[in-house]
C-alpha cells in the first residue's frame, strides 16, 4: 500500500513552498510530517522517537532560515527525517536506510541541505563554528546553526566546541536540544544540571526576580544606601558573568523554551537571527512525542524495527527452531556469569548500555557496572585507572566509535600494559546504519600498538572462552575481543568456559594444497564456502587464526610448510589487517606462498543489510569459494 | 661539579621524611627543592618552569597526603620534578630525560609514587576517578587527587571526567593548578571564566557578600517579608545550585588560593581531607616562579635547553656554516608564503603555536591563523567544517597528539572526502620526551583509512613541495604531511615550490639486485648507508617513495621486475605502516622478491636522543647498511 503525505506536505518539495504558507498553517504542517514519518517507519523501519521529538524544530528552522544558504548541522544525525522529508526526499523516503536508498543520517553527497555528514555524535558545534568563522572570513551574512542533544553535550567534543566558539567572535546559534535521552537515558552531572534550571525555580524566572527585587531594595538605618549599592553592583556583575554553565563559557543563553510550541519556536528564532555572536537555544522536546508508546518507552521506540502503527505491536520474526543468541547478549550474559566468579570486574559502557547489553549486568549488580555517558575517552581512561588498582574492566565500545578513545588506548592502556578488556561491539560491517558506523578499521588500528593483544571469535563459544581467558590473572595485557552486531551461529551457546592460550588457533580442516585463514565471524562464511567447494573437488584447509595479535607462528610455520595458496578472511579493511599480519609475517620468515587477503575494500562501504554488503565487498561464502577457484584453476582445469 | 641539594633536601629520602619537618621549615624545604630544580635544569637540561610553579603544591600534597596509599595523579607530567625529587629520586634526577635514565614525566614502572603514566594532557581526572571508585568498592579510605593545569582543562576529555565525577559520588580532589599557561598562553572561553571568578569581586567573596546582605534585609512597608523570604530563597537556590562552572557539574569549588603560600596550601588540604565526595581546589600559581626571566617569558622557558643559571644565557650551540632548518621552520615560513597567493588558506593548532611554528602566521594573518587550545578533536572538526566552505586549512597536530582526533579525521574529514591537510609534526622517534610522545603509529592508523594521502618529505624542498600541491584545486582529498622534529638536510631550503603528481616516487639513484624504498626523513639514513657502502661493492638502488597511500605502482612494478631484494625504512612501526603496504601491493601482484622493513620495532621505545634511538631500533644508516651486507651476503662472499 503506498503511503501518501498529508496534503500540505504533498505540495512541499522544498523549503521555498514551506515558506509560502501562513503560520497559522505550520501546526497541520507539524502533524502531517509526524504521521508521514510514523507512517513510513512502521513499514520500512528506521529511527523513530528521536525525529518524532525535532518534527516542529524541524519545520520551524527551515521556515526561519535561509537554507541552504544558512547551515544547519544535525548533531547525531538520526533524528533527521523531517529535515530530509522537508528538503526534497519526500517521495524516496520509503528507502531510508535500505541499499542504494537514501542514509539514515544527513550526508553531504545526498543533498545540499544535508551541510555535514553525521552519525557519531557531538561534532556539530565545532563543524557549524568552522561554517560560522569561515563566513566571516568571507563577509557572508551566512548563519550557521548546531542542533545537538543534550546527550551529545557530554562528549568532550562537544565542551572543545563550545569553548572556542566562545570566544571566536562567529555568527552561530546552538539549539541544545533537551530531551534528556541518549539511547539510553541520559546520565552525568550535567543532566542534573539541566534539569535544575529547567525546574523551577528556571533560570529566567530566577533572574527575574532577582532583578525586580534589587528595584524594590529599601534603605535605612541598618541596611544603608552604600550596602545595598554593593550587593546590587556584585549581583548585577555575578548575574551577567558566571550565572549558567553555557554563559560562564561566554555563549548568550536563551530558554528553556518549549520545543512543541512552534509558534514560540518561530518568533524565538526569528529574534536570535538578529542576535549576532554564539548564541545557544535551550529547547525543551519530548523524545517520539506524538506516538504515546514511544513518549513512554523511548529506549525501545529509539529505533524499533517495523511495527503496526495502531495497536503498537513491534514484529518479531518467528522461528520454528532455536535460534542463535546476538553476540551482544551471549556478552551480556556471560560478563555476569564471570563476575560472580570474579570480584575484581567491572564493566563500563559509554551510553551503550541496551546496544551492547552491559544493561543485563547494571540491573545485576549496579555497583560494578556503569553507562558513563557519550565519552568514550573518559570510558577509557576510567578503566584504565580501575585497573592500576586492579581491577579487571570490560570496556565495552562499538568498534567505531573506538576511534574516539584511540589515543586513551595507546597512551592510558597500552604503554602503561594495564590489562583492562575491550569489547569491541560493532565490529565489521554493520548493515544500515552505514559508513560512519562500520566497524573497518579497528583491526588496522589496535594491532599497531605494543603490548595489546588482538583477539576475534567464531562463535559465541569463542566469544566466550575469550572473555573467560581475558578477566584471567595470567593475562597482563590489555586485551580486544571484536565481534559483529547481531546473531552468532550457536542456539546452544551457554558451553563451558575454558582458557584459550593467548595468540593460540583452530585448526578447523586439514586440506590440500590451499588453506584458508580466517579470523572472527567470517571463518562461518569460509566454512560455508568449503562445504560448497566439495562438488568441485577442491579442499583447502581451514584455520581459525582467532588473534590477529600476537599471531599463531607454531601454526603459521606448519601452514605455510604444508600450504603454497593462502586466502586470508577478515571483517575488517584489507589495508592494515588482519591479512597484512599474515603478510609480515610471510616476510620475516622468507615464505613465498601465493595470498589473497579478502575483507573489507580499500573505500567508502555504504549501507544495506549485512548480506548484501558482505556481497558487495566479495567476501561471502560464495566469494571465498570462487576465490579458491579462481587461485586453483589450474587443478580445477586438470580434474575437469 | 656535581649538585648537592640544600641541607633538608638532603634528609628528605621519601615524603615519610618530609611529614616529620614542622610546617615552618616548610617553606625552607621549597626553597631548596625550587633551586635544586634550577641547578639541575640549567645543566642536565628538561622541562623548566611548569615544575618551578608547583613547588609549593608539590611539597603540601605529599606533607599532606599519605602518599604512596593515596593517589596523586599529575596530569601532563612535566611539572612532577618536585615530586620526583621528594620521592626517593633526588640523587638520580640529574639522569632525567637521558638515555636510560628517569622519564621527563611520571611513570608506572619508575615508582610506586607515580600512579599513572601521563605526557599527553588531560587524563587525570578520568584516571583518579577510576581509582577513587575502586577505592569506593574495595572499601579503602585511599584518597585519589588529579592535578590539573586550566590548559589542560580545556580538553573534551577533562569536561568527561568532571561530568561523571559529579555524580560519582566517589571521593576525589581535582587541584586546578591555574597560572593561565599551557607552553603558549592560554585561550578559549574557559581561560576568560577562570581569570574573572579570579579577579575582583571573587565568588568566594561574593558568596560571603551575599550571605551577610541576606541575613540584614530590612522589612518594611515597601519589601514585605514575604518578598525578602522569596529572594532569599530563590539567591540561596541559586547559590546552592548553579552558580559555578565546576558547581554546576556538582563539584564543591574551593577557593581561588595562592598556590605560593605552603601554609596557606596545607592548611586548606588538610581540611579538603576530611570533605568527602567530589570537589575542586582552584589554585593560582606563576609558571616559572621563583625564577624571574621565566616567570617573564613563560613560553620561551617552558623548557629553555640548557643555560646559565645566574646570567640567564640560553646556550645556543654554533656553526661554522649555514645549518639546515627546523622542519617546524620550514612548515611555519611556507605556509604563510602559501597563503599569501591562496586565500582560502587557514592554519589551525592546538596549543601548539611555538612548537609546530604556526606562530610566524599567526603573527603576520591573525585573522586566518588559529591557536584553538588544546582540543585536538575540536580543531579537526572544525578544519572540516572550514573545508565545507571551500577553505584550504592546513591542521597541524604532532602526530601523537593526533592519536586524539582520530574519530574526527576518519568521520569527519576522510568519509565525506574533505580536502584538509594534515600537517603530522614529531612523526617518528621525537627523542627526550619518549613513548608518549612518540609519532610511531600514524601510518599505520592513518592509511587504514579510505580517501586519505600519505605522504612523508625526505628533505626541506620535499615538504615545501608537498604543502604545495596537497593546498593545489587539483587535490580532491584529505592530505597527511608527515615530518619529525627538528632539523632537516638543506641549509639552502627556501626552494622554488613545484607540484608532485600524487602518488608518484622519486628515483634517487640505480642499483644492482637490492633496492632501498624509504618514506620520509629515514631516506637521509639510507643515502648514508648506501654511500657507505661502496667500499663493499655493493651498490643498492633506492626510491624516495614519498607516499604510503596511494603507493607509486608503476615504480613499484619497475623495482620488483628490477630487483629480487628489498629493503623498506620509515620512521614509523613495522607492523601495518610503509613496509606493510609494500606487501600488500607485492602479494595483490604475486611478487615474491625477499622484503626486510626496517622501523620502529613492535615494542614501546623508551626516551633517549633520536641519534641513541634510531640506532637502538636498528634503522640508522649503519642499521641499513648491515642489513644490505646480511641480504647480499653470498654475494659479499663471492667478492671477497
Amino acid at each position: 500500500m503506498e503511503i501518501k503525505p498529508g496534503p500540505i506536505l504533498a505540495k512541499i518539495d522544498s523549503p521555498a513552498d514551506l515558506k509560502k504558507l501562513g503560520r497559522e498553517q505550520l501546526n497541520q504542517v507539524c502533524d502531517e510530517l509526524r504521521q508521514y514519518i510514523i507512517d513510513i517507519v512502521s513499514v520500512h523501519g528506521g529511527h523513530f522517537a528521536a525525529s518524532l521529538g525535532v518534527v516542529e524544530l524541524s519545520v520551524a528552522l527551515h521556515y526561519v532560515f535561509n537554507t541552504p544558504y544558512d547551515q544547519l548541522v544535525w548533531d547525531v544525525g538520526h533524528q533527521a527525517y523531517g529535515h530530509k522529508i522537508l528538503t526534497g526526499r519526500r517521495d524516496n523516503f520509503y528507502t531510508n536506510r535500505k541499499y542504494n536508498g537514501l542514509s539514515g543520517f544527513p550526508k553531504r553527497g545526498e543533498s545540499e541541505y544535508d551541510t555535514f555528514g553525521v552519525g557519531h555524535s557531538s561534532t556539530s558545534i565545532s563543524a557549524a563554528l568552522g561554517m560560522a568563522m569561515a563566513a566571516k572570513y568571507k563577509k557572508e551574512d551566512r548563519k550557521s546553526v548546531a542542533i545537538i542533544g543534550d546527550g551529545s553535550m557530554t562528549a568532550g567534543l562537544a565542551f572543545e566546541g563550545m569553548n572556542h566558539a566562545g570566544v571566536a567572535d562567529a555568527d552561530m546559534l546552538i539549539i541544545l536540544n533537551d530531551n534528556n535521552m541518549s539511547i539510553d537515558p541520559n546520565v552525568g552531572a550535567l543532566r542534573e544540571y539541566l534539569t535544575d534550571i529547567t525546574i523551577s525555580p528556571t533560570y529566567n524566572k530566577f533572574k527575574d526576580d532577582i532583578w525586580k527585587a534589587l528595584g524594590k531594595l529599601p534603605v535605612g538605618k541598618t541596611f544603608t544606601r552604600e550596602m545595598a549599592s554593593k550587593l546590587e553592583h556584585s549581583i548585577k556583575s555575578f548575574l551577567s558573568k558566571s550565572s549558567n554553565l553555557f554563559e560562564s563559557l561566554n555563549l548568550r543563553y536563551f530558554g528553556p523554551i518549549d520545543g512543541h510550541n512552534i509558534t514560540k519556536l518561530v518568533d524565538t528564532l526569528e529574534d536570535l537571527k538578529k542576535i549576532p555572536g554564539p548564541k545557544l537555544l535551550h529547547v525543551l522536546t519530548v523524545k517520539g512525542k506524538g506516538y504515546s508508546l514511544a513518549e513512554k518507552d523511548q529506549t525501545k521506540w529509539h529505533a524499533p524495527g517495523l511495527f503496526d502503527k495502531i495497536t503498537g505491536e513491534i514484529y518479531k520474526k518467528k522461528f520454528d527452531t532455536p535460534q542463535p543468541p546476538k553476540y551482544q547478549d551471549v556478552f551480556g550474559n556471560t560478563i555476569v556469569e564471570l563476575a560472580e566468579k570474579n570480584d575484581k570486574i567491572f564493566g563500563i559502557t559509554p551510553a551503550m548500555p541496551s546496544g551492547s547489553s552491559l544493561k543485563i549486568m547494571m540491573d545485576q549488580m549496579p555497583d560494578r557496572a556503569f553507562d558513563v555517558g557519550i565519552c568514550e575517552q573518559h570510558a577509557v581512561t576510567l578503566s584504565a585507572g580501575m585497573a592500576t588498582q586492579g581491577m579487571r574492566v570490560f570496556c565495552n565500545i562499538y568498534s567505531s566509535f573506538m576511534q574516539r578513545a584511540y589515543d586513551q588506548v595507546v597512551h592510558d592502556v597500552a604503554i602503561q600494559k594495564l590489562p583492562v578488556v575491550f569489547c569491541l561491539d560493532r565490529a565489521g560491517l554493520v548493515g544500515e546504519d552505514g559508513p560512519t558506523h562500520h566497524g573497518a578499521y579497528d583491526i588496522a588500528y589496535m594491532r599497531c600498538i605494543p603490548n595489546i593483544i588482538v583477539s576475534a571469535p567464531m562463535n559465541e563459544a569463542e566469544l566466550r572462552n575469550l572473555m573467560y581467558t581475558s578477566q584471567l590473572e595470567t593475562n597482563e595485557f590489555p586485551f580486544v575481543i571484536r565481534y559483529p552486531r547481531g546473531e552468532g551461529v550457536m542456539p546452544e551457546w551457554k558451553t563451558p568456559m575454558v582458557e584459550i592460550p593467548i595468540g593460540k588457533a583452530r585448526k578447523l580442516k586439514d586440506g590440500d594444497e590451499i588453506a584458508i585463514l580466517s579470523f572472527g565471524h567470517p571463518g562461518n562464511f569460509a566454512a560455508s564456502a568449503i562445504r560448497n567447494l566439495k562438488a568441485d573437488g577442491l579442499n583447502p584447509a581451514h584455520y581459525d587464526m582467532r588473534f590477529a595479535k600476537p599471531l599463531d607462528e607454531e601454526t603459521l610455520h606448519e601452514v605455510f610448510a604444508k600450504y603454497s595458496k593462502i586466502i586470508t578472511v577478515e571483517d575488517g579493511t584489507v589495508v592494515g589487517g588482519f591479512g597484512s599480519a599474515i603478510l609480515e609475517f610471510m616476510a620475516q620468515h622468507s615464505y613465498k606462498a601465493e595470498v589473497k587477503i579478502m575483507g573489507i575494500p580499500d573505500r567508502i562501504v555504504e549501507h544495506g543489510t549485512p548480506k548484501q554488503l558482505y556481497n558487495e565487498c566479495d567476501y561471502d561464502a560464495d566469494a571465498i569459494a570462487d576465490a579458491v577457484r579462481e587461485m586453483m584453476k589450474d587443478k580445477v582445469n586438470i580434474l575437469g
